[in-house]
């Protein structure tokens, strides 16, 4: 698939070549939880699926032009880091825990968060952002990372998601 | 849609409007992750689409009548917060946490979790509980909001979900 | 459903008696987020469904031979817990919720992780690897659970999910 830009009034039912559709819901705002949802719409984009993400909640950390740059991994209460929590308490192990983290991810060649939202936004994967978050948060159009389509309201999430593949992260 | 009650004997394979099924797993017991999947439900039903939402696990508190009016929000270890873990773990930062949160959602007249349920079950979706975590939990139907149709097996549940779209929240 | 040995080399597109496919990605490590996969894995699996689990970042833990059978629950910044953060950030704490939550599986013979995979994998459930989380970790398929049938990409992920109804936990 060659990377195709978006066109000026995205249609939800954009035709593709493989008919299949994926919906990924993000709405997680940790560093960790951010990547998966990027993976997946990445390599649906790849093969051809018409690819939506739709931020919601903390995922708005990731279309956030104040914080899609920074996101941080914060390792208490994740038993799967095997460290006491009360060492992950100490001050400046968020930090620590997410440089290392971030290592780990750039040494594979895995692009930081906001040129990985251009890689998508250049493939051809729509982005959405929440209507309700949005005005929870006090947020609108000019605090999002250019390349989300346009803030929507839940009723339209589940117009643009019929007939989709659906992942809740 | 209008709202309707639901009928005497709920069946699984409900007819509606549209053909589209939406099952969706409610798994966690805060305040944050309660709220997705119910507005998700209530846009479903408005759309005319076949709705249910399934809890299990930490999900039950959402159903607990003990339980359900009382959720909490704990910003500690949620790095979308923004806000130090040493100050997140004080005593009282929980309390304070959800207080704002709650605030900032009945700033968008969403209604509370017990009258959200009300809305869902009135307005024809399905709410069922998870067998092996009632018994894990000790609790029984007369423990769950009123509106729980049944606490069902996972095996019921892969039949009630065939041909859905499902979401695991 | 009888019991069957996986095929010694895997298709994606297994016949099946329903027609039904479905695709869980488990990327939690911790006890309590492990089990709702397997479970409805499992369930699935008894109700002729082609089941397939795909173990990606945290879910690791849960196919690593060094720490399938430890997995942990932490308590803390989980509000269904109804215990104060402060209480259960105490050194100790979550071995002592890990044991508890332990022993409420056992009393409803719910297997271990280990056994349970066992069963899934008897039952020709498919596990897979994901490529991206190995490289992360420096992990190969000699660190993992002998059940699983091959680390592959998100790409291999997207072909594998065709047609399946997807579970994200």
């Amino acid at each position: 698939m060659t990377a195709t830009d978006t066109v000026p009034v995205p249609s939800f039912d954009d035709a593709d070549e493989t008919g299949r559709k994926l919906v990924i819901i993000c709405s997680k705002g940790s560093l960790d939880m951010a990547y998966p949802g990027l993976v997946l719409a990445n390599a649906a984009l790849g093969e051809g699926i018409e690819t939506h993400i739709f931020f919601t909640f903390w995922g708005f950390e990731i279309i956030n032009t104040k914080t899609m740059g920074d996101l941080k991994f914060v390792a208490m209460g994740n038993p799967a880091t095997h460290m006491p929590n009360a060492v992950m308490g100490l001050p400046g192990m968020t930090a620590l825990s997410t440089k290392m983290m971030r290592k780990q991810i750039a040494d594979l060649d895995i692009p930081e968060i906001p040129e990985f939202l251009d890689l998508i936004h250049a493939s051809g994967g729509h982005l959405w952002a929440c209507r309700m978050s949005a005005d929870m948060m006090k947020l609108t159009e000019d605090d999002l990372y250019e390349g989300v389509e346009g803030i929507i309201s839940a009723t339209d999430f589940m117009e643009l998601s019929e007939g989709a593949q659906t992942l809740f992260i």
